[in-house]
């Protein structure tokens, strides 16, 4: 039992998709979001410069005394997930493996799309991962930056990011996919539009559910749960624009989870 | 008479608007252009990144041997120009300066609209020149980032740039202004969509025409013409994609302009 907070880090608003599920999944725990909202999108940025931020990041987190950090980025995991793991003691989960892990449970997927951040893309993690659980899947991948910068704008859902759903995904929409793997965190709060665009034949697949599994796995194992006794505590930092941050984010969560937003 | 290059420079594809106005006006000149588009946009980014960057930039092209600087962009311009400065000998041309010329020389200017980038805006830069100028010029700013965003990905023009505007316009469509600066070069790009989106009564004013005439008065009383007697060498470096970089830039520049596009 270990009442010490959970640190979850996204360079902005997408990991609060993951945060959502752990919410649902753990709801005595007390956690602590860190958003880089002066530097977000990490997405485009060279590797170097991703690691370098998310240590920043990981650092202000450690001093907030957090028990386990959920990397709640794709792209923070697909490229600085080692020097987290490094940098720390403390258990750290990134979003790539239960994401695999999200599309191997499945059955039926025989051709995949991919949609992440450049940076994503580019590291090969998920390619990898997936290639070596299963050795026939047929994956199409395409980074979708403006995406991200769209969401982040508080832009998603609207007419503007229909159109820039069609023009990223014009090709998959012919590919004849069975599933399509949201591999960033951002691209849930548009899940409805993705879904619209390519039709029922396509399952959805985010990995933020199977994240929050894995957490609720590695807080068990370790002995690590809260106890569950006082409501939670629930406080985000942002590096950037709090207010901006607060009325984005307000679409997407409990209004009662974002009474406590800061700059760091 | 000196035949070195002449030294723009531009975070991303934006500052070619004031190449071309340069090209028109100084055929002769040897240009070399450098876009760091390894990590446009500069806009959102905080000041010190801002000028890191730009020295960065700077360091490269006085390697290059230029006689003379200019910075094609309005977030360097009004954010690093002094530092800049301090960084060099030759001439440094920025484009604000220019740019409150462009608006003080009209005449029925009373209120302006000014779109830039949030560094540009945060800044003040224009602000306070205008003001000194025309005292009573009413100003009304917007920072339109994700603008910038749609024109590096190559999107300008299309359905999606005319939503974008309406949806960062909609407050100066209604403000009754006389005339409208495109304080960032990114936007002469999309010119004609926000001339239709504002009417016929808003005046566009583009820096640019009036930096490349800055920048013939400076090489003029400089004795820093090119003497003219063969074809001008273009250049063109970036630090990312230079396919990318070279497939919308043509859709805005001479195709021999482009023909040499190298990686730094």
């Amino acid at each position: 039992m270990d009442t010490r907070p959970i640190g979850v880090f996204d360079s902005g608003i997408g990991g609060v998709t993951v945060f959502k599920e752990i919410r649902k999944l753990l709801p005595n725990e007390n956690i602590i979001y860190y958003a880089d909202t002066a530097r977000v999108p990490y997405g485009p940025r060279p590797t170097e410069e991703i690691i370098r931020f998310s240590l920043d990041a990981v650092d202000f987190l450690l001093k907030q005394q957090i028990k386990l950090l959920v990397i709640a980025c794709n792209t923070v995991s697909a490229v600085a997930f080692d020097a987290i793991l490094a940098h720390t003691d403390i258990p750290v989960i990134g979003v790539i493996e239960p994401g695999t892990r999200s599309v191997v449970s499945r059955s039926g997927i025989h051709k995949l799309g991919l949609i992440a951040t450049e940076a994503t893309v580019r590291s090969g993690e998920y390619q990898k991962r997936l290639t070596e659980e299963e050795p026939n899947l047929q994956l199409i991948t395409k980074a979708c930056p403006m995406l991200v910068s769209l969401i982040e704008e508080g832009w998603g859902n609207t007419e503007i990011s229909k159109l820039v759903i069609q023009k990223y995904m014009e090709d998959m929409k012919g590919a004849d996919l069975d599933g399509l793997i949201l591999a960033c965190t951002h691209f849930p709060v548009i899940r409805a539009q993705i879904e619209e665009y390519l039709g029922p034949d396509v399952q959805i697949i985010d990995p933020a559910e199977e994240t929050a599994k894995e957490l609720e796995r590695v807080l068990q194992e370790r002995k690590l749960l809260h106890p569950a006794e006082t409501e939670a505590s629930i406080r985000f930092y942002v590096s950037d624009k709090p207010e901006k941050f607060k009325s984005i984010v307000e679409k997407i969560l409990d209004p009662r989870d974002i009474r406590q937003v800061s700059l760091t």
